[in-house]
């Protein structure tokens, strides 16, 4: 059975994992650990576990489709209302349970994948990490979060780094060592995909992996993260921190539609312009983008409408392995 | 295979289902749905759902020991901080979202038993209901949580019922149609067993029911409840509003420590006086007692530290069918 790996966090990984999970493959998630925002945030707060939300995204993703769709379900669930409950992901208090019971979150999602997984889902780090950001005007902010609350829209993002410097976690290294395919991405580049790259061990692992490696190009910039980047600037990033530019990029050329352009025109986010250069890089190009409503009640953070189509993105990979 | 019902709520039923569901029978627990204290009243009145507390509890017992013994914790998992989330119980958690993705009470449990359970929880009515106790002297109390929180210590109840009137839920009474063992207790009487009795359609359920019906006293009286009552006041009580006669008295006799009774004798408890006249009625004795700490760091609530022996009571049991 080949090994894919997927790398990311975030609702972009989720979409990779529900697609590849129907087939028979060997699949590991390896997830962002610099989430502080939402329910996941307050969690980290208040109980000092590492952020649970990307994992439990993750997770649900991976529950099985017929007999454990009430699993996938709980895991998603958000309290609407209720005294402190309000805006809380129970796969969070699930996860966060079982960190305080088991004492360390790869214990925790050793628990929850034998009760219902298909697959598994590593952390990138074991240890309690903050992500640094620093903006080419000099400025600097800490937390993710922060970088998706506001006033950073626009800013070029010069760096970003772990604090503090965190270990990878061993178990992620192996499987990208022992990995047939890696993908990365989709996702917020900063603050999903790239934070995976920044735990030492990491970029070598994935530069001596035999491993193919996947790069899913977003669809849309982000303001707050990608603003105005072109393809070649995703890849160059990708490239720099991963250490290893990505054999093949997998792009969207789906026209997407007005109506729902003008969603993220109003957030300043717009397709992001292939200006690859098809001589020098492997392009995967194919209808990928789906529209999607995932507003929940009782969610607190905007939750965006263009979506990969997890079935044809699974598809596409597995013709790349 | 033989059909065992349960009846009751709380401790006392955790602890016969989780003796017998080592064995090769079908089980079914019915629930009082009375419970209003706790981190159960907290939901039930933020939610409106009916009170899950102790339909969490008996699902816990239920769970596979092997395969599922971290099912099991996080359904008992209690948080011991974190903002509006302390004293919250995690199974209860769970069961209200399903409650709220499901639509009823009864269709949660059936998720959840699906998911990981070894027999059915049902609750004796699916109507949302309060229990009203009147005391002797003339006084009411509303909601089952003020029972215990102090304020009516040994005052003598004169008589319970549900408020609104409400029916039983069809498959608690399908399933005493079709028992061949039912067993009352033990646990507080008129706080989680007689409830059950309440819901319209069950006495004559229980009077018309092939099954043997075993009644396991309590250990100890409550001062907020059956202060002073004897055996044959417990017995009394459970023949009039179930209706029927036990067949048997299971009785503990094993004598409990010096140590522990003084700690039952500050809160005004104290051994259940054995007066029964074993000429009119079956009692089966036996070395049934067990000394458990049991409090839980966030838990607001006060639990007792004599249990019942949940492997000695099921092989007892076993012998009565």
């Amino acid at each position: 059975m080949k090994n894919i790996v997927v790398i990311g966090g975030g609702t972009g990984t989720s979409v990779v994992l529900s697609g590849l999970k129907n087939y028979n493959v060997n699949l590991t998630a390896i997830v962002s650990m610099a989430d502080n925002g939402g329910s996941t945030g307050r969690l980290r707060d208040e109980f000092g576990f590492q952020p649970v939300g990307d994992l439990r995204q993750s997770l649900a993703s991976l529950a099985r489709e017929d007999s454990q769709e009430w699993i996938r379900k709980l895991l998603l669930y958000r309290f609407s209302h209720g005294k402190g409950l309000q805006g809380h992901n129970l796969g969070n208090l699930m996860l966060t349970a079982l960190q305080d019971m088991s004492g360390s979150t790869p214990q925790a999602l050793e628990i929850m994948e034998n009760m219902f997984g298909k697959g598994r889902v590593y952390p990138s780090t074991s240890e309690s990490v903050d992500l640094v950001i620093e903006f080419e005007d000099g400025t600097f902010i800490i937390g993710e979060c922060n970088l998706n609350s506001g006033g950073v829209g626009g800013k070029k993002i010069k760096k970003v780094y772990l604090s503090p410097k965190a270990k990878a976690y061993f178990k992620a290294l192996e499987s990208i060592n022992n990995a047939d395919l890696i993908v990365i991405g989709p996702g917020d580049l900063y603050a999903s995909i790239i934070p995976n790259f920044l735990a030492t061990g990491m970029k070598t692992a994935i530069k001596t992996s035999r491993a193919k490696i996947i790069y899913v190009l977003n669809l849309m910039t982000c303001f707050c993260q990608t603003h105005n980047y072109k393809a070649s600037d995703h890849v160059q990033e990708i490239t720099n921190y991963s250490g290893r530019k990505p054999d093949c990029i997998i792009i969207n050329n789906k026209k997407i539609e007005n109506n729902v352009l003008k969603i993220y025109e109003n957030e300043n986010e717009f397709p992001v312009d292939n200006d690859l250069d098809i001589k020098k890089i492997n392009i995967y190009k194919k209808e990928l983008v789906l529209v999607v409503k995932t507003h929940q009640k009782g969610d607190a953070l905007h939750r965006s409408l263009l979506r990969h189509d997890s079935k044809k993105l699974a598809k596409v990979l597995l013709t790349l392995i």
